[in-house]
């Protein structure tokens, strides 16, 4: 939507200064997330899994919306990065004596933080929390509404790059409730955007959005088609709340539809890997058989989560450590 | 109260052992809590906002009522000084399984805790902790009842020194519900420790209690007159839960005849300052474009407050540690 | 049960992996375990009450049931040990997003957490724990359901051996709700292991399990006789929950048969020292003026469980650096 010169996401020099979003950075900003990740997840073999790059700094998580698993992702990769870490749940916070959102960004930026991390109901809640912060916090989106989950995203890029390599010689296929996750939206930019030779999208009708098309995206409402020689299959998490409605049929007769089995997933390339955001519904969306199989990497999924996590965060401090150092001499 | 000689906060020396009110502190102590936090404050400007003064030390924030906003403020300085901060909630401690508040103060010194950081709906919570506490141990009132919030009322007294110099030419103006604030009757104590020029009062005759003519303070029902000509205007917070009551108007009536708006702020000095603790009630007791006008100085009295919070709970640990080493040598 | 060599606590040079019930543990690992913490109880007494030795590490706290208590004297043992702590609340986690309770381990795991600290209201939730979970994470048993609290047994095994000394010449009385407290069964395995001169129990036939003649008890239902000579009385606290069944009598029959008052206290050995795990019921259980009294040693066994803690945990990571060390170069 924005050129890139005006993205909210960069500094003047075009470093990344907030991550909100994967859809308008270009594939040298994406490229340089996953390199510096690389990095971080070789400290997983170390003994003393720390480094001072954030040391002194405060990251204050801002949960609108429950999730203990994505939060404590963000706690480890910043306590990793030696940073002091604020949980603020801000449900039982003073947002309820009456005071506004933004007072109450103003008065955690007064506190001297340094970084927050937001999670909330409401597609575009960190854009609109980044574009009122003060120029030295950064602000990382850690899921907003239907909208992104730009992390997760990139965290799925990371294990693709991984275990498969280049993105322009791979199929990748994205699977299940696309029109109400956030995670899928994240995705199929960050696949478009670096380059991925074909992506595919399968799901019922129902559940795929119609303005897929100029993402180059090819839609499937049959899943053994959609499998048929892919390198990659992405299962997303169905929300079973969808079930009550008339979106979806019953979990059975999803599940025999598109729940992937270790039948089906012979159809895929034979060193096919399986991702899944977690946690998964067994017997709905995938077979228990498959999320432990020789092809799953599903929990390799999370332990390169804290690396992208601490490599978004360490690339958007440093950019407002530079742009600082640089004002002062101006 | 107390002679100086017999003051809990104080140790055999006369340091400050103990935070617990502003009214039997002398101007000297009160002067060196703002000359110690006017280091802190400097602190702010640097990369990495650490301090190694309380490392190895465990401060427990102990909750009876809750207040995200106090307990982030603590909760931040006490990090900022290296120390490991444990958040004790209180409601949902085992003081529910017939346990005795003694006895839970007692189990968290054998934990080898270094400070208390009280909050209580109780007045004189605080002081009832400090008389029970171990000798090795510190505690700090971080708001009980109605009688004290000491922090927040040193954190005005530096926000006015640091914008308007010195107390002995100021003429200060604190408005609203003095009677049921705890921030208002620390502020009024300190005001006159502090030795300034005239201290005045303004607000609805029901909420301004009447003993406050031993403490120098001139009181105003008409809210234009208590503002000809002052320096520092402080709003207080109006507890909405009062209107309920006889003791108010409505929200309208009350912004009408004691908001701070724009128009009235003209009444003071023209380089007057305008203070309020937070969270603010913008239309009932100040004009959001006062809150967020020049003349506002509300979000760096959160600043201020870290540093105050710093000073405070560094001077308490040195009076110990300097009274337990002299204790080995005895 | 297991035979030493089978046992899921030790690795396969015996050395102590997890630490989840003394049952199966040896004399020679228990006093390695009091030796180690005689180490960390010096700490205390310095101002910086902090050593490197789980720098880098992650230590999760799985809290199945809520005990602040507990928790606290684990938070702060592995922070003194300069560990990373998560405090994960399992109730509100994602289990309740139909994620089961392995899937909740693995993904801990991925996130490269070092320790599981497991509270749990089942017996064998730890050892269900530990048996599943990769063969980096060491799991410490916080208590679960009635089975064990090893680290309570293992504080007290300290506190008796610092007041006095060797095991072999003492008389021991455990006194109260034998049949329900996981703490009792933990405490006599470990007296009988390190060699107690004289077990005894006392309480209410009710309350005392039929199967404890083969760890060497005697029992007694008649208080007066049990206290007669010994050296150490450990009072169990009462859950007043069984006061609402058929197992016992009012409250204060209870204290008039077994609670533990000054007069009573007097047939025990004229030095003996008086235990109890917290928190206590004064009236129900114990006397007021027993629980404060010169005897009592209840808040020191506090101060020891946090060197205990520190003890089993740095034992723990250990022995799984050096088995982890040893698998590079096998």
């Amino acid at each position: 939507m924005n050129s890139p010169a005006h993205d909210i996401q960069l500094d003047s020099q075009g470093k990344l200064r907030h991550f909100l979003s994967v859809e308008t950075l270009n594939r040298e900003i994406l490229t340089q997330i996953l390199d510096t990740a690389e990095n971080f997840a070789g400290i997983n073999d170390k003994a003393i899994k720390k480094v001072p790059l954030l040391r002194g700094k405060t990251v204050a998580n801002l949960f609108f919306e429950n999730s203990t698993r994505t939060r404590t992702t963000f706690e480890l990769a910043a306590k990793r990065l030696s940073a002091d870490v604020l949980n603020v749940s801000m449900s039982t916070s003073s947002t309820k004596k009456g005071e506004t959102l933004l007072d109450t960004l103003r008065n955690l930026e007064a506190m001297q933080c340094d970084m927050f991390v937001v999670r909330h109901q409401d597609s575009g809640a960190a854009h609109f929390i980044a574009q009122h912060v003060a120029p030295h916090i950064n602000v990382i989106n850690a899921g907003d509404g239907r909208h992104a989950h730009p992390t997760q995203a990139m965290l799925d890029m990371f294990t693709i790059r991984h275990y498969k390599g280049d993105f322009s010689k791979l199929r990748v296929a994205v699977v299940g409730d696309i029109a109400h996750s956030r995670v899928a939206r994240s995705q199929l930019h960050a696949l478009r955007t670096l380059g991925t030779k074909e992506i595919r999208v399968a799901g019922p009708k129902t559940l795929i959005p119609s303005e897929l098309d100029h993402l180059g995206v090819k839609v499937y409402t049959d899943f053994d088609s959609a499998l048929d020689g892919v390198d990659v299959v992405i299962m997303l998490r169905l929300q079973t709340e969808r079930m009550k409605g008339a979106l979806l049929p019953s979990a059975d007769e999803y599940y025999a539809r598109y729940g992937l089995t270790t039948e089906r997933l012979k159809l895929a390339a034979p060193d096919a890997i399986v991702m899944h955001p977690g946690p998964t519904n067994r017997g709905i969306e995938i077979e228990g058989l498959v999320a432990d199989g020789p092809q799953s990497v599903i929990l390799q999924q999370v332990t390169f989560g804290i690396a992208v996590r601490m490599a978004v965060m360490s690339l958007a401090i440093s950019s407002t450590e530079i742009s600082q150092a640089q004002g002062k001499f101006a």
